[in-house]
């Protein structure tokens, strides 16, 4: 057996920044750096230039022969083929073998995949899934993500694509919300900070009753916001958070319908709202689950959530890559 | 490496019979026999009168050593425990080791699993899905269940329950159906063969549209009674078929954001009903799917249905057990 050497890299790669971390076992971040994502329209360039701010980190650690591999999590990237693939966010037209390209410049095994199945690796091997073979990560951010892990393996499905659980159908209607993917109703056009927002724009201009929320601008009004009110107790906006909640819980009832994870762990920024968002969440949850699988799952929140979160998460990819 | 055996037992245990086969690799059933299920109050009995209907064709194949395993699909098995907990519609309380029982009467390795997971390994390793490492079997019988394969495993998630696609809620408005689980608006209200019977008495009640299915008793419509009507042209008759199929497709939709398999397949009696069925399940499913999903999983009718299907099902894990 080869020994396992004592670090990885993790590369959280975001629209507009990217961020280089070399972590170690633990999920102790030893050291970062950055480039702006958004200055390299050439990819050739852009993987230059990381690997030219890798360098001194790379160096302090010891070396290149001090890392095991690396992790990348990018929006559209393809577990299986290492490649991004026709990402909106990203100048990169097409498909961007960047696996391959970071894999060939430092010499080490790249694997990628994109944010939330990287929140997932990450949960599992850092954070409070660490151990756990079945377990389900929900990303509250401006979209909602997932990553699925099944026998202690991520889902990527036949594509690659596997874990959109953001795209389940919440509004069968017809009149549901518009959601970015084209389609209406799904959990993301309600649940996302995006859509917390635009529940709560929609309280506004449906009622007259008085809320915080109305000394803002209606059209700027943040999940922030949202939160900020209903922690001084405003009436409307914890209204928002329990509307919010209540769909998450039930969202969260069929996936255990599914494959019946031990933990349910949600990530992002939405759960700083803490319990204004999470018992809502366990409330309808308990209200909605099939009865013979009431009380097997937690339902928990990340521990790695913070700035090294996706670095993290991205990182954890390079243990597990030959 | 030990050889392995040419034959596997399946039994596929029902609330009425239980029948036992003898099958090959490539799935041919040499021989069955049959019990009675429900003579049976004690389950040792159960067992003992069981292993001498066995007794002859295993003699006939040449004897138990000739026996790789045996498996078993039962109502409420647990695959991890070999358990059945609580099976309603059994004559046995509580929790019985089924498994163990027979593995130790037999002296051969035994596993169990409810009829969908059954159902999916059988479909694996002699059916349509032959060679994949991911897809979703669907059976469409008295209820709605499903079994799960991710990575060529059957999901059993964290307590052995994974895979209960039946109990998606696919009418949350609170007024949906109430469905054998006690929750309302579940999938199998609607769509297994007495929800299919209920849709068609539902239409004929809420209009005075012309049917063939009038001439029948309403109370005793059956889903076969809709499937020959619709056949003979009935308009209400193919419409039940029709709103069975968009709402089946739609589910599928949601499926494949979870764990994006190449394909579906559906078994089961109301599969009888064919194109009636499959074609509004596929217009439905193409319409709902997301977007990078689409033309990705096949839709398909299992190979197996059939007499020997449940018990050609239940062999299949006679091979995976050591």
């Amino acid at each position: 057996m080869d020994t396992v050497k004592p670090y990885v890299i993790g590369l959280d790669l975001g629209g507009t920044n990217s961020v280089f971390g070399i972590v170690d076992a633990r999920g102790n971040i030893l050291s970062t750096t950055a480039i702006k994502t958004q200055a390299y329209p050439d990819v050739n360039d852009y993987v230059t230039a990381g690997c030219e701010a890798l360098d001194p980190i790379i160096y302090a650690a010891g070396g290149i022969e001090k890392i095991q591999g690396m992790g990348i999590g990018a929006p559209n990237a393809n577990y299986y083929t290492g490649n991004i693939e026709n990402a909106a966010n990203l100048a990169w037209d097409g498909i961007v073998p960047l696996a391959k390209m970071f894999s060939e410049k430092l010499g080490i095994p790249v694997a990628m995949t994109n944010d939330a199945n990287a929140a997932a690796m990450g949960e599992m091997t850092y954070g409070v899934a660490k151990g756990m073979k079945n377990f389900i990560m929900i990303t509250l951010g401006t979209g909602v993500g997932s990553g699925i892990v099944i026998n202690g393996q991520v889902v990527y499905g036949c594509d690659g694509f596997a874990g959109e659980l953001g795209h389940v159908t919440m509004d069968r209607s017809g009149n549901g919300r518009l959601c970015g993917c084209g389609r209406k109703g799904c959990l993301e056009a309600y649940c996302s900070a995006t859509g917390v927002a635009r529940t709560a724009r929609e309280m506004l201009s449906t009622s007259s009753r008085p809320s915080l929320l109305r000394e803002l601008n209606r059209e700027e009004i943040t999940s922030l916001d949202v939160a900020i009110a209903a922690e001084k107790g405003d009436d409307l906006s914890q209204e928002v958070f329990e509307f919010t909640g209540k769909m998450l819980g039930e969202a969260c009832a069929d996936f255990t319908a599914f494959s019946s994870p031990e933990a349910i762990v949600f990530f992002g920024g939405l759960t700083k709202a803490g319990d204004l968002l999470m018992k809502p969440i366990e409330k309808s949850y308990n209200e909605h689950v099939m009865p013979i699988f009431k009380g097997h799952a937690k339902l928990l929140v990340s521990t790695l959530d913070g700035a090294g979160a996706a670095v993290l998460g991205a990182s954890a990819l390079g243990w597990e890559i030959k």
